[in-house]
């Protein structure tokens, strides 16, 4: 079972990741904006593999130039320390 | 402007491209889940090649291992037959 977030932990940790926020779901949500398709599904595949190593996945949708971005941990019931770290992994990208 | 596809040309359609079906957005979908997070994004590159090259783009949603496509083509206002065309070639790949 991995730790969720405590509030304190939370409001922290978006300090350090510029562009993020928590959405209604309680989800950390971020959207990006390409200049083509081909920048777009870049970016995707790059996350992808970043996302494969840490073992911690996005819900992600695209559409033409448009990604949106949503973390959550499941095994948490909410946010965890692996949604900071992949956002922060995700800001180094972009 | 590319043509909407009549009533008629989208049933006819239909019949061509299983597994795909009409949403409540009048757009065509289809639901595709993969054993894995990595066999559901090496498909989605697969098709972000060949949507690249049809210069035709999906609607899509991934989280871990499925991915929900969704088709319509922007410049005729709903279905084309640019949808159908992808849809085929998606139905090719699974």
């Amino acid at each position: 079972m991995i730790k969720q977030l405590t509030n304190e932990e939370l409001q922290q940790g978006l300090t350090t990741i510029p562009g993020w926020t928590v959405n209604d779901a309680g989800k950390l949500e971020r959207n990006l904006t390409f200049d083509t398709f081909q920048a777009a599904f870049a970016f995707m595949t790059h996350v992808a593999l970043i996302a494969e190593k840490m073992d911690h996945h996005p819900e992600w949708f695209n559409v033409y130039n448009r990604v949106k971005i949503e973390l959550t941990t499941h095994d948490a019931g909410g946010l965890s320390k692996r949604d900071l770290k992949l956002a922060e992994a995700v800001n180094k990208l972009v």
